[in-house]
């Protein structure tokens, strides 16, 4: 394979004759200097290509070059007249390897809003936005699997499907291949299941943590990272009906350390992108957010505080008058005073602790209080809560207790209650919505664009 | 946190106090000594834990101990008396964490079939033999990561539901939040899937492939490794409703990089699992196929062999006597006649290219004797086929050409045509069942039992 384009622009300036392949970004011309900017994705910056047209003499070949056109150049890397760049290529050997049609290509050189880009999602990458949101899409991937894999994390591939019936009521998506036109009844006119491709009624995961947790009580270091989807009607800028999830569980741990691996992680994932992709972060800090790089830095730097939320809400009570929705106790706390919290209280991260069972999950587990459960969320500014997680309720008679409060029948869950049965042991893990993690760190507005293809309610194009 | 099992083994013995946490995998009493084989999942191997009954003087907390109890031991590490490992816990500071009740622990310590394993598909991690699948399926996974990052792909995460025109016929999950009791109608009669959650019939992909390439044309080399699904009636060992695919594309390759790349990515991943799990892998040679470990070896020593299809079509035709199914030009090459080739013919690896269009994809690239396309195939010894990839038609009126012959409606392909419309360039990809890849490597006989939850036809339980 040749080199890259970031390879390139590495390179000192030297008679070497080099190969450049990319796409035309800009054509400059002048009457005897041609000026191409190629990109290949491999960076935000392009290669500058100075033709010298006199000694190409192919006018005819120069013309057909435009914008979006994909080539081939060869010649020495030189040092830049221009103030842009350190090296640039000159060259004379210049192949066509695609034309680009300029009056329909959809990429004009001007500035695209994101919302005409998102229509064109297939051509969007390449865009400097977009080329820039998919390189570190890709830092914050790795960082996850590096950091797991460091810390002797086994990577688990929960299941898509399912027809487990512990999962979240509502809100899910039925995978069938039922035929609408021909829905096969049992005796008492019921839908027929057992006709079903799985013979049972099914669907997409929202979540891969109860699965998750079969294997931390067995490897106790696991995580998962892989989709996941929710039904919801929303059509927000913070919302999608397909993400990805990272989903860590330790056995042997309980809140304490789920709150250390929280933050260090964390802090992993945010100063992998500044180390790694300083190019692009200054690109989303000067376009698109301004300061999201030095937020990051504040991320890395700053030890997360911590409250519980017993303590949080007194001081919130205090500020209700600021507030679109007052607080006290046992409500849940919006992302107006999750970023008060953070922002203003704290001027750090914050982990808040120990909130009311009622606004929990069932398997957090339950204070000695009786009241509160070892849920704790990780706060950051501009956001409010980016990870969510907890000690799990690791004593079956509680947990079923528990299930029975809330109305789930305890014989759904009996692998899950196994896990409590045999050899049970404290064990704690949380969740980070992958693409709120992206939205953060690029500062882009529309979590639609941190992804390749969104999916949203009546958006399933591509 | 505490140490794994893992490091604790590589300990010299000393003085210090360690703790170690884990699961009891069995249990040996003589009347002075008690003996416990502690495992966490870290390696195959278990801390062996010598307890003196007398000094711990509690034989009631001992007679509680049993296979499948979580439990804390502290003490420390000294010289094994015993020839099964180096070292060893001397320990009279014991802490059971949670019981294990004997009668109905559906894992007793006699060996199980993996049949009887799948039913309790939560549980099997406890074992050794699922232990060392979850382990190199995660070296696995992660040397995807790592060979693709290491050498500049951008891994680029397509979509899973998609409501475009242009995935393969029939095979498909149909994605719906529909009730079946209600379907919502259009005056014709017709299902009204503008009242479906994405407004359009939708499906779960079976590919991400042409997705992948139209980020390959944005930033050169990307791949993808995800979930993809196939609603097949296969009861098969070697066929799962959901499994995990790995896509890489690079533009500005054709076939002969790609071949490169898939020879290079194989050895990467194989030479991986041998380096980073010699103990697993010593233990699927010795307990579930002989010489696998040696046959992997064996893949990454030797280069590959290279055959156009018609090559080894006049090859296999020789031999037509030992086949259960015959082969002449034209004819799709079986599982036998595959590793016929690797096996007997070539006697390593072996790529196969050039195959007749009629049995291959649309997208692939058609020679220029207008019969055979730049398909290739990697052909590995005890298994057939293990890659399958292409150069990709980038000729528009070609590619729509045969889109046409094949009965496709270009229109529905408008943005994959739109990748040969504007800045076409030469581009060729592959993709790797990655569960095909962890059964090869590890030689378990069926497919599902090397994913956690394995899909198939009635069976999507947990």
């Amino acid at each position: 394979m040749n080199e890259r384009i970031s390879a390139l622009l590495k390179r000192k300036p030297g008679p070497e004759i080099i190969t450049a392949e990319g796409w035309v970004r800009t054509k400059r011309d002048s009457k005897t200097v041609c000026f191409l900017e190629l990109n290949d994705g491999s960076c935000l910056k392009g290669l500058q290509v100075v033709i010298d047209k006199v000694s190409l003499n192919n006018d005819a070949l120069l013309s057909s070059i435009t914008t979006g056109s994909s080539v081939t150049c060869r010649g020495p890397i030189v040092e830049s007249a221009g103030g842009n760049q350190e090296v640039e290529m000159a060259s004379t050997d210049v192949t066509l390897i695609g034309e680009c049609p300029v009056d329909t290509y959809p990429l004009q050189k001007k500035r695209h809003s994101v919302e005409y880009l998102r229509e064109i999602s297939h051509l969007r990458p390449r865009t400097n936005m977009f080329g820039a949101v998919a390189r570190v899409r890709n830092t914050l991937s790795f960082a996850v699997h590096q950091y797991f894999q460091e810390n002797g994390f086994v990577y688990v591939n929960t299941p898509l499907i399912s027809a487990s019936d512990c999962e979240g009521a509502g809100e899910m998506f039925q995978v069938t291949t039922l035929d609408f036109d021909k829905v096969p009844r049992t005796e008492e006119g019921q839908v027929d299941y057992s006709k079903d491709f799985f013979g049972k009624k099914s669907f997409l995961t929202v979540s891969g943590q109860l699965e998750g947790e079969t294997y931390a009580t067995a490897l106790k270091n696991i995580y998962t990272f892989g989709p996941t989807f929710r039904a919801e009607n929303s059509n927000t800028k913070r919302h999608l009906a397909e993400f990805w999830m990272v989903e860590p569980e330790m056995a042997f741990c309980d809140v304490t350390g789920d709150m250390e691996i929280a933050e260090s992680f964390l802090k992993y994932l945010f100063k992998s992108v500044l180390e790694k992709c300083p190019e692009d972060m200054a690109f989303f800090s000067k376009f698109v957010e301004a300061g999201v790089d030095k937020t990051l830095q504040h991320v890395v730097d700053t030890p997360f505080a911590h409250l519980t939320y017993t303590e949080a809400v007194k001081i919130l009570e205090k500020y209700n008058d600021k507030f679109d929705y007052s607080v006290s106790w046992g409500s849940d706390l919006q992302s107006e005073h999750e970023k008060f919290l953070t922002e203003v209280v704290c001027k750090s991260p914050v982990i808040v602790t120990d909130y009311p069972k009622e606004i929990k999950a069932f398997y957090m587990k339950l204070n000695d209080d009786g009241k509160t459960v070892r849920g704790m969320d990780v706060l950051v500014p501009r956001l409010g809560e980016i990870i969510g997680g907890s000690e799990r309720e690791s004593n079956i008679d509680v947990l079923t207790a528990r299930m029975k409060e809330l109305n789930l029948n305890p014989q759904d869950y009996w692998w899950y209650l196994d896990l409590r049965r045999y050899g049970s042991v404290p064990h704690a893990g949380f969740g980070l919505g992958f693409e709120r993690a992206v939205q953060y760190v690029t500062g882009m507005a529309n979590i639609r664009d941190v992804i390749p293809y969104p999916r949203a309610p009546k958006l399933a194009d591509f």
